[in-house]
């Protein structure tokens, strides 16, 4: 029987030793300096991440973005290979919040799990059940659906309220309901609005949680934890992009170091919390 | 000065004596059979569809998913240059519903104007103000707001009412109001849904229209035009994908006949119209 995503999510994570996720997302104005001339810039920079936290991380996170707005598809492809090679155990999630009609997202689909393999493909969940539904449906493959974000708009529309229900509860509830009859479906919450995470996590006790925000964006991490980690002391991923990858100015030894600090982190809350249940 | 993306629009729409927009949605399992093994096959065949209708589109609307799924892009990119060649009056709208947080919008705009030259993009607003701006900041490229889709599950959020109001009129409001200060701001409103349309329509006089959903998606042409042009018997750009591309088995001159049939259809329409005013 094939494993649902929840549960190889779960592996990943305790095969890491933690709920680390690495987002790659190399902005072409922040490379490091030594890289600039490297004939595959985005590869060598991606390549250089991994090896330095391929022990730490339950999963990467590439933002395809910053790999489109570049041409550059083929190094996306050449660093999610690097990634099985390097991290066997980490997943690979496809940053995309992809969202269309049901022919549109077929090929979307194709797009994020068969051109790219990724373990999993964030969607926007705007266009209702038909546009996320080709995502759904393999169930080791995970569709994280954007629920409350961590941009500073982010309650523009999100926090409108129905019959006095936020609309990110309302899509969490469709979400964890009738999209996850494959246990493969996860949330993203955003770092930034524990409260709106803590509000989710009561009304949705199992749902993992994909979690931008912590760092750049000015998340944090204690609130973070004590507003998101479910009842097993896990539930989250943790992701961090930019406080990581241009630590040091991208140095490997920064990388690793900024790496560690947050799985430390994350597992000294986690060993506390156990240690008083 | 620069010629805002509303005034473009209108330019484009005189230019090809009509208001309609062709699909460029190339499904690799409905190739015509006499492409099946041309080298780059999405772009003869984009070649021939905008070769059959070169005089007759306002604009020409990729679905990026088809290309990417394919690993495509060069494809896409060629296409584009093709069409400035061969249609210099069209527009040319990237259909790829991005959205997200601010550094990444900006690179996902970087993609649809410097790397594709789109002269608009389809933008999704569940993420707010801040996830769309980067699409807002030239005032001669458009950005084209999700608003009511043509897709079965259009109505799972987008209908839900916030005192009163549904979801999509409130994002309508927001779009064609506070971010619409550069007069480049387009809603998509599905010909699937003509009810809808005639409320935003009597909402917003001004904005203009893409509307997916005619032809295969069952929308009706009268009511759509009933519902959606505006006073000045314009405000829309009628999309159709395979009911035009794939017209006789994806022939030429089928594709040319079904391209100058829904123009037709459409003038005559607005024709009517003109004499009753």
């Amino acid at each position: 029987m094939t494993e649902n995503f929840a549960a190889r999510l779960l592996r990943a994570q305790r095969a890491s030793g933690g709920l680390v996720c690495v987002g790659l997302d190399p902005d072409p104005s922040k490379m490091p300096a030594d890289l600039a001339g490297a004939p595959q810039p985005l590869l060598a920079f991606n390549r250089r991440i991994v090896d330095a936290t391929a022990d730490l991380a339950a999963a990467y996170k590439p933002q395809i973005a910053f790999y489109s707005a570049q041409g550059a598809e083929a190094e996306l492809e050449a660093s999610i290979r690097y990634i099985r090679e390097r991290a066997p155990q980490a997943l690979v999630i496809l940053d995309a919040k992809r969202g269309d009609i049901g022919n549109t997202a077929v090929a979307y689909a194709h797009e994020a799990f068969d051109r790219y393999g990724a373990d999993a493909v964030t969607v926007n969940p705007y266009m209702g059940a038909d546009s996320v539904e080709p995502f759904l449906a393999r169930p080791e493959r995970g569709a994280i659906v954007l629920c409350r974000t961590s941009n500073p708009g982010a309650g523009d529309f999100q926090d409108l309220r129905i019959d006095g229900t936020p609309l990110y509860r309302v899509i969490a509830a469709r979400a964890a309901g009738a999209w996850n009859g494959r246990r493969n479906v996860m949330l993203v919450v955003g770092a930034t609005y524990p409260r709106e995470m803590a509000a989710l996590r009561a009304a949705h006790p199992e749902i993992p949680f994909l979690v931008p925000g912590i760092g750049a964006q000015g998340g944090d991490l204690a609130a973070t934890l004590a507003a998101g980690l479910d009842a097993t002391g896990a539930g989250l991923l943790i992701n961090s992009s930019r406080a990581i990858i241009y630590a040091g100015g991208g140095a490997a030894t920064a990388i690793r170091a900024a790496a560690g600090e947050l799985r430390g982190a994350i597992e000294a809350v986690r060993g506390a919390r156990a240690a008083l249940q």
